[in-house]
């Protein structure tokens, strides 16, 4: 069994502390930034490389930080997890969502259950749904096939799975793989359902209901939108709506869905686009063909992350270094940069997988820990970002570690040149370019011109967002998330934070309030 | 003349650093929390109300942050920026993106040219053409209609353009405003434009290229993309394309262009929404009234920010704070939580908006300054984001002030009503629940459900999301950004910091690299 201690109870701690900080700026320029940029690079997996050289550390913190995994013992909490050890402590709960990708470890049986098992049937069950209903053996009650799927969830239910659609959606469209559309509906604002409802032909639409509990507030509501929608047309929900949930959810074993497909307690909702959360839809929209690559490349990467050496673990080192930047040099937040049209949704689902695990001020006991956790986490494509907020991030008083994503080509292929480079090489040059400026930075006698530098960043280069990839691009930021967390000792698998405001908006709903409450209502009209 | 002064020369620094700190949760408990909902109140414009009651302040603070504003001649201040001084430093120019909106003070002649008169005649031109493009006296080369609207714009001429379409094309779909649907490219990615020319109809479809300098490396690339597929069509440029630019931009007076509208150096990107940047597509995508309107609503918000009592002025008090917050309690970040869908791209807009114009090191006169500036912004729409980073928010160790947005009204008017409330109440019920839970949290003795509380956010409150509310939301913010930089002494209207990046990105594609932007050119295959 692993120890699970405080970060400040490790004596690597106290090592931090005390570590010469790097100078960035010296150590990027000239030839030594140059061996750098060549030396500081782990392979992930699926062609994704690790890139840390403008991150703030040296040999000599690395090997503190190599200390600090292996007195955290990273590698055994991985094991514990993927074996099926109760990590989540809160909820007493395992935490099996790399099971739905692979196995890396003795079985897991849970409830009389091997889950692996368990999950690849439920894969099996989706594929083979979605084959009919693309072969039209499952159609609408005309006869007629179905050209669209909507996904009604919201949080882990929604942005991971429609990160991963618009990631994809252009790739499976040049490769003839895009099989559906897809829509999602997750906001409890009514504007939200009736404005996609209203841009999808109802009659040729099936839905994915994705609620794990059965219960989600919003999720129901959204239903209820669309099974309005369906009756106006005259149609039945049966007939259009499929279900992802638990078993013992009162969505299972429901003759209201067409199908229900399972995924259990062990599977986080911000962890679960490996699961039948994702699988359904993206299933329908790309067939279950891409969606398997999607989960082989995040396997790779699980499998990468098993390596025990830290400086060969890409995952763990961007674990660590972010604990580094994040405990020991005090930066707040965390800014991703995908320079990849495509990937515009994937920081707002890393915001959650990020935010929601490890933005925590108690250990996994439950007791109150002294050191900062888990950063902010923002940010939106390159180079659309450069002309909006980098002004902060160059010249501002506060700094940013900065996680670039770039590929080398483009995933649709049609580029055009102008002045000697296509968009593509445009595309890379400013990732590149803006690596530099923020390590190295530039003096000018102008303040108002000048660039102090000493901005840390790294950047993860792959060869084209594909399914395979953008798999193992996800399964590195879970896994970067995981060993945080193992690291800050806090649970990354509950989220006992969103609670309290549940229970005020029932009070609300209710009108069972009185003070600023009462008040709050009466302005809003409630 | 003004008397522009580092914060920290001024009394109120030292104030407001000796100040007994406000404690939010014993402010918002029981009647005196009430109280405070009901007091803490001051209207904006067009039905919108400013209500900071959970925000970090009281009647003695609020004396000091009263005497701050006086001492730092935010009203002089701003009476100088709108009559045509040269606010911009930097860049020696006037800053006058408000005129485009109304006139608050005297004539402002620049190069010979009442810039009202200007700004007016230029929305004239754009009304005219809108109108002829709708009636169908304007149409492509086969004299058919044109049904889609393409703005290639990055930065300011993307980011508000692109928030505002999408927070009224549902309020204009269902008042039948909706001339022309709305498209944006504008990332240098090829897989952008590819993936938006691919969506459209290139023979029915206006673009509208905009560029100020008429030489945005991004922007012309796209405009090439657009080129090559009218090509491909056998559609000529010039009955396809207008541009929006300054007058002395090689895009003027171009017969490439079907029509040129024009703004000039004393708008920046980031204030040009109302501008002919937002003018020319949202006039051609809603008509030219609804445009006119959210001029209007603006115009009525940046009226009641010449209110010179603090307590009375709705931007100037949510200026203030956030300097409070940001200065004197050292909070990093701002999260921006519209509980509205149609507003979903609406905090990345603030987010350039913010970090573009107060992200900042040095004064306006490029001296180093001592103090932390501008926070770092980020946000998505409840309620989504409670399904993800609110964990953070709420049990977290970093402290991010919120600033929610709500309305009581939804935008479709269609609902539906699930155990005895419709979605709109839930939604408002929801942003009124997290205020509260923010604010005041909840002791648990299981310290993982323990709610620290002491959070502060203050809520926007208006009745729909319109184009006149839209206008006055808009303006709000820019002049709390405004004031702000006043505040700090820090020149809000110039972008030295994105300069570097572009240099060296030149230098990439020019092949004229050494060291380390060398290896990574190499690595991204450039």
């Amino acid at each position: 069994m692993a120890n699970w201690k405080n970060l400040d109870q490790l004596q690597a701690f106290e090592e931090l502390k005390a570590a010469k900080k790097v100078n960035i700026r010296e150590a990027m320029t000239g030839e030594s930034g140059a061996d750098r940029v060549r030396s500081f690079s782990v392979p992930i997996a699926e062609g994704l490389d690790f890139n840390y050289a403008a991150r703030p550390v040296d040999a000599d913190l690395l090997a503190v930080l190599a200390k600090l995994a292996e007195e955290a013992e990273l590698s055994e909490k991985y094991k514990e997890l993927y074996e099926g050890a109760v990590i989540n402590t809160g909820e007493k709960r395992l935490v099996l969502h790399q099971l739905c990708r692979g196995q890396l470890g003795k079985d897991v049986i849970a409830d009389g259950v091997n889950k692996r098992e368990f999950y690849v049937k439920q894969q099996e069950r989706i594929a083979e749904f979605a084959k009919k209903v693309h072969a039209g053996e499952i159609t609408n009650a005309a006869g007629e096939k179905f050209t669209t799927v909507v996904q009604i969830g919201i949080g882990g239910s929604d942005l991971g799975p429609r990160a991963i659609y618009i990631a994809l959606e252009n790739w499976a469209r040049r490769y003839g793989k895009l099989k559906m559309e897809a829509k999602f509906i997750s906001n409890v604002d009514p504007d939200d359902a009736s404005a996609v409802l209203a841009s999808v032909d109802v009659a040729h639409t099936l839905f994915v209901l994705v609620s794990k509990s059965g219960t989600t507030l919003e999720t129901l509501t959204n239903e209820s939108f669309v099974t309005d929608a369906l009756k106006k047309a005259g149609l039945s929900q049966s007939n259009h709506m499929i279900a992802v949930t638990s078993e013992t959810s009162p969505l299972a074993k429901n003759e209201n869905y067409l199908a229900a497909f399972f995924m259990d307690d062990y599977i986080g909702g911000r962890y679960s686009s490996s699961s039948a959360v994702g699988g359904a839809v993206l299933s329908l929209a790309f067939g279950p063909e891409v969606f398997a690559d999607f989960l082989d490349g995040a396997a790779a990467a699980d499998r990468a992350a098993l390596e025990t050496d830290p400086l060969k673990n890409a995952a763990m080192l961007d674990a660590l270094i972010g604990v580094y930047e994040r405990t020991f040099l005090g930066y707040d937040a965390t800014a991703v940069l995908p320079y990849s049209q495509a990937l515009s949704r994937f920081p707002a689902h890393l915001q959650q997988l990020d935010m929601e695990s490890n933005g925590k001020s108690v250990n996994r006991f439950g007791e109150p820990v002294d050191y900062v956790t888990g950063p902010i986490i923002f940010g939106e494509p390159g180079t659309n970002g450069q002309h909006s907020f980098y002004q902060l991030l160059h010249q501002g008083k506060t700094i940013v570690p900065l996680q670039f994503v770039g590929f080398k080509n483009s995933q649709i292929g049609n580029d055009v040149i102008i002045e000697g480079s296509t968009s593509q090489q445009k595309l890379c040059a400013n990732v590149a370019a803006q690596i530099v400026a923020f390590a190295c930075g530039k003096d000018d006698e102008n303040r108002n011109k000048n660039f102090d530098g000493g901005r840390p960043s790294s950047i993860i280069i792959g060869e084209t967002l594909d399914p395979k990839s953008l798999g193992a691009l996800l399964a590195h930021f879970e896994n970067k998330v995981m060993f945080q967390g193992f690291v800050w000792n806090v649970n990354s698998f509950d989220q006992e934070g969103v609670q309290l405001g549940k229970l005020l908006a029932k009070r609300v709903l209710a009108h069972e309030t009185d003070g600023a409450l009462a008040v709050y209502s009466e302005l809003l009209n409630i």
